[in-house]
């Protein structure tokens, strides 16, 4: 069928490109997984088997983990219809030569056993970068962390400031201020004082975003935090990327790291204030829901200084990519786009994260542009490249 | 084309499962149509021609049926590009053998003669079951609903409960409770001991669910009632179906039951406390827009006991149907979906509104699942099956 | 490939069917564009390539419009992914016969002398006409537009109230109703003498409707003015468009008319008292945001009153069109629906315009109706006819 091959010629293209993945949870001192556990413990798999009847007892931090590995398989049947398990099952066949269509509860122990003996090759990093064309991956270090021990090339340091906006009130986190930037913070020009030792610490690291994630109803302008912050990226050229709609904590039973959700409510007008007070300041914007992006759309194609930002958590699922990556091609300058990022805590989950929103770029592109007669195969490309790589390099300077 | 005869063929494979359906107004001592009337005036076509512009008139509840329905099929042809037109067509052409393409004006006579002559055949009701493929239909009883001269493995009793959160202020409400359960309610007390005998009651007759109704602001843990029904659906082992998201007597002018509609606020969230509360509870939660579809997928996906159910009443429309079901294919595990109900109000609606579904689904399938080589024509048939009937009949337990 | 033909068929039945735009900014003393300024100058343009980078230095209205036209062109690039750079491209291509496949920055001085040679032909207006298949043209007139000079049965007048309802405290807005209506306002009943002049005055000039744009919170009953207008929309018999959810000036410092965004919120529940009161006005809805077209769907499926209108503004883009067209065809009285107009403030625009919607209306008739064999190639046409012209004639009786 020539549709699928135009498809599949624009994916192959695509995949060619060498990634620059502009936001992760990866670990520069233990980028890889070192077991199966590293990947099943993924939040994904915990959350879906435990919503799909798993128990908490294997789900505890001192499980066995080949048992926890064990019971997640056995549960894995139960969501064999979802994009997570789709990520897990090309990790398997990728990774993990796993040979089969289907992963039983019978495959536990084989698999476990292979990652051991995979994931434990000296050269296993390097690996997963060549099998993932990786060139760069950002990070998302706390403010308090030292940087060093690692390639910031390679491992893009990212300052992560949701404590500074919503944990200062808690004597530890101005602890570990203190002792990170030697202030001791009591007041606004403290404050003020601390965080920009922070940013000259990441700046001086080669870090190249600052990052926070917001509830649903935040008011950045209410927040003296979040602005220092907001005039902090001014000054060191820095984009701060907004990761907007979570709610904390609305399933305190779950799994660790899900249990939180989102509150339908909120709108992208309640940022118009710091989006017309910060034109030099670049406002990647990552939102939580599909719901929203029709907003972030409209207000990336009105604002200079906000761009459109990947596919996020609860709207990481293809029906959502698909549908906000069309309405973003349709409306949005091209150079206004951050087309993808993998959220990954593991570098082996870089590789099916981007397969599958590879798959879904070609095809939006084969739709609304090849066959349309509004660009060739090669031009297809060139949009798709500059989704991926280009504009990465050129919204955060790498 | 390939294509086509694929999602034929699944939609032929998916025809051949009996359904178990899970919510519907069938009354079970009268369950089929009696006259043409009695499917034409389903709201979905007194609404639809009233708003394309037929008088109140023909539709007063004693005007003259054949008068009406000659009046409705007048109308028809304004609406006769939608879903809901795709119905009654379908139940001519079925039921009533309607040879033609197109129903026009000068068709309803003859129509309604046909029925009359077809619905009064003594078997017309096992005619229509086997017709449908169907084995059960769940009821929705009113809580005095004695439960008696009917089949209840066949007709399924389920307790509606709108009138005990919304209704007790009214005294003929709380007289008809007393008069159902011996219990005169005056206090949290008696009332919880009134819709105890109310639970014993259903549950002695084979009842399967408990179901209400709700606007978009509601909040749960503000009514006593409520949570008494929650506690009870708990002891009693019942799935609570919470149906969320509607405003009743909006158009206060509109045709019966064509009167509600619904405000664009509202989050599950709401529901938070809830679901946190009764983790021992099932709620098959079905929501009125499919702009809420997204947070019943991520409450689905991250709750145990929160489960996808149908596509209620202004989602029961294939352009809704199809991107709701997509995303919960894509990220909710598969036994925690209850594909579809009918919501029918007679027997008759039953097939082409099931119809319509198994096409999508089958649509759906095909494009997820089979062509992409996730999985095989049986695989997909066996997901498909287990959205139609298999997860009725477990979270169900029928 | 068969699809594409049947797609390009229906494509080209609905060309051939007059247009009745029924939304636009045109002026009728200047109609077509005069320069390639007046096409470039369009907001689409000025906003997305400010957005993409342009200063505002030559966006100036005193900045030469040469300039300018490069300027703009050199930054098309930027956003040559987008809808609204196709239109562009399909002006250049039809009306300037611009031969290549991109528009690059050194073809702008080109692009500018065949636009001024070309929209200076005595008959260039009769040409855009008959290119465009255009029939008439609805304005959108201030309440103290003379409506002279022009013929209106071709420049339809329409009376646009926003400053009535929203500007009556500023007094030049005052000073130029008493002007244009020899009634000083001060009171209640002065206010509805005043503005029953502008109804006699329009009505006398052939005006079809009247008009206005409201904020996502708007509450029509606390409006006496807007009640007003409704009141004589009922009186002179005139549909009165609402196009509601936009925010004014969201981003002042962007360029003109690209300043405006919107919230999130709002619902058509805050309309329900006003399409309750006047049964016998028409209210074509036009909506800002697709994520409203559900609630859209839905009301004008229930209230007679309610009609769907086009596709507005930042929803004016084929992934919303396709989407909500959908919906509206599977659920609402095709009657009931006016399908689209151009908003164009040069008539240039209608063709591009109305081409994008002609291509996703058949798109649409190809897979909802043709394909599933609902209706035959005839019937898509029918329709399509209807939703292009027959219900622009009969809603606004022109």
């Amino acid at each position: 069928m020539p549709p699928d091959n135009l498809v599949h010629d624009l994916t192959a293209a695509l995949t060619a490109v060498p990634l620059i993945d502009p936001h992760s949870h990866i670990d520069p001192l233990a980028p890889t997984a070192k077991s199966l556990d590293d990947i099943l413990g993924y939040h994904y798999y915990t959350e879906l088997a435990h919503s799909a009847g798993m128990g908490q007892r294997l789900l505890a931090k001192d499980a066995d983990p080949r048992e926890r590995c064990r019971e997640i398989v056995t549960f894995l049947e139960r969501f064999d219809n979802t994009a997570q398990h789709a990520w897990f099952a090309e990790i398997a066949r990728t990774f993990l030569n796993f040979p089969g269509d289907r992963i039983t509860a019978g495959d536990a122990d084989a698999l476990f056993d292979a990652a051991e003996k995979t994931f434990a090759q000296p050269d296993w990093e390097a690996q997963v970068f060549a099998a993932t064309n990786l060139e760069k991956i950002f990070l998302t270090n706390e403010f308090d962390d030292p940087l060093t021990g690692f390639d910031t090339t390679r491992y893009v340091p990212c300052l992560r400031t949701d404590a500074l906006v919503f944990k200062l009130h808690e004597p530890a986190v101005v602890a570990r201020l203190a002792k990170a930037t030697g202030i001791e913070v009591g007041d606004a020009a403290s404050l003020r004082a601390a965080i920009r030792k922070l940013f000259e610490h990441f700046s001086a690291h080669g870090a190249k975003a600052c990052a926070i994630s917001l509830p649903h109803d935040f008011d950045p302008t209410a927040s003296p935090a979040f602005l220092m912050l907001a005039e902090l990226c001014r000054e060191f050229r820095l984009p701060f990327d907004l990761m907007i709609g979570v709610t904390r904590d609305v399933y305190p039973g779950g799994v660790h790291q899900g249990r939180d959700l989102f509150d339908r409510g909120g709108s992208l007008v309640q940022y118009r204030d710091l989006f017309n007070a910060f034109p030099e300041v670049k406002f990647p914007v990552s939102v939580l829901t599909s719901a929203q992006n029709q907003e972030l759309v409209a207000y990336s194609w009105i604002f200079p200084n906000v761009v459109t930002c990947g596919h996020w958590w609860y709207s990481n699922i293809p029906a959502y990519i698909g549908r906000d990556l069309t309405e973003r091609l349709q409306a949005v300058p091209k150079t206004k786009q951050v087309g993808y990022y993998s959220d990954a805590y593991k570098l082996e989950f870089v590789l099916p994260k981007f397969g599958m929103y590879r798959r879904i770029l070609a095809g939006v592109l084969a739709d609304e542009f090849v066959r349309p007669g509004r660009a060739t195969e090669a031009e297809a490309v060139d949009l798709g490249r500059r989704l991926l790589r280009d504009n990465v390099r050129e919204i955060f300077d790498v």
